[in-house]
């Protein structure tokens, strides 16, 4: 144990045709198995390989990152290409890098930020389709972004959490909540020191049944406050979200 | 006959998962089936189309236009939603239009213009993968604009044909051969009044011999003059290109 290396990897993926990215019982199509893998084929070692977050099925990653402990000695430079001959096309290692043995891709991260991107034009774009929810309908911006100011910050954000691992403490903070709009895509950043089960996607669900006027800022104020999933916006698809980087 | 309306389709696709555009025996996944079938569907008829361009397999369409008569009645700007429920997610129409009887796809067109999408980040992208051709290494810019300056014009381009059905004419004119460079993209654009077999694909390839120095705006002239297509570089990989327009 005291000759391992602690490697961690900046990976990208489209996440489409994956049940998401942990490893399943019943599946080998997640990112993890496909990355454990790939590196145990390349050293031969049995590899648990350690997320910065568990994406859902259907959810991408510009970066990802992960980490994992090896005996091997292959320079940490040759880390990417070389597990490029072993992973599928739509993942890919861009960047390696050896670290203290101490730093965990999940624990040790401060901060992460998540893209959603929103299709805006009447039809469906073939090149932005497997990375954007088609959503042609007319939107209210104003209401959005008045919505945004009532999310934005440190709240218990557990109306805002789907019913996944129970978590102890639901207060989080959101440093950045930001809708762009373009007259073909909208996109909406949002960077939190953490994030709970769903809880990019039952933003996004809220933010639209704002726009739609299904929803005020009052109603999600209140909701905030009583904590009641119910009272917010459905969650949305999972295409359009992207883990877009994680800070330490 | 007679009271069979004529309808043109404007179509994009994704052709990642198809072996071309035209109808084949021995594979259900050509564009040309789900679009018939899609129509079949719709109608009750058996419907034949016809395609502007016959995409080969991995090709993509922006603006693939096709036609096809029907004795339905179904109002002409209702075509496009209707067809949506029939067709996979990545063939989308996206205009729909009565036309002269006497219109044809791929006999009334003009010109059709191609692009050619290649990327040079040192990793391949993976929003991008499906649609790009991954080309990191070094290219001189100067080598290509030269020799685009050799290939635009009006030729007898049987050195840049693959070996597919013969024609008689090879003589073709290229109005625009246009390569636009950014930091992690290049996008070759291709316009004229005909494509022969591969022609676009044996030009790209040509390009990056030529930028690799492995030919000179020479050695293409001489080529085009000797209709040696040995001469020249090779048939450039399909991902890359997409089918943006016809004109009529």
């Amino acid at each position: 144990m005291s000759n391992q290396r602690n490697i961690k990897l900046c990976v990208a993926y489209d996440g489409t045709d994956y049940s998401g990215f942990q490893r399943q019982a019943n599946t080998e199509q997640t990112i993890q198995e496909k990355l454990e893998s790939a590196l145990s084929r390349l050293t031969g070692e049995t590899t648990a390989i350690y997320g910065a977050g568990r994406t859902d099925a259907g959810v991408h990653a510009q970066g990802q990152v992960v980490n994992f402990r090896t005996s091997s000695t292959i320079p940490v430079e040759r880390w990417t290409l070389a597990l490029r001959a072993h992973l599928p096309g739509d993942i890919i290692v861009h960047q390696s890098q050896e670290v203290s043995p101490e730093f965990h891709a999940r624990y040790s991260a401060v901060a992460k930020t998540y893209l959603y991107r929103i299709w805006r034009e009447p039809w469906p774009s073939i090149i932005h389709r497997r990375f954007t929810l088609h959503y042609p309908d007319l939107l209210n911006e104003k209401a959005i972004y008045d919505t945004i100011e009532v999310i934005k910050g440190t709240h218990d954000f557990r109306a805002f959490s789907g019913t996944g691992t129970p978590v102890k403490n639901t207060v989080r903070t959101i440093s950045r909540l930001e809708l762009k709009t373009s007259e073909n895509e909208w996109t909406l950043w949002v960077r939190a020191d953490g994030f709970l089960y769903h809880m990019v996607r039952n933003i996004v669900g809220t933010l639209l049944w704002a726009g739609q006027g299904r929803l005020t800022p009052e109603n999600v104020a209140d909701a905030i406050v009583s904590g009641d999933r119910g009272a917010l916006g459905p969650t949305a698809l999972p295409m359009g979200l992207c883990l877009v980087n994680v800070e330490y």
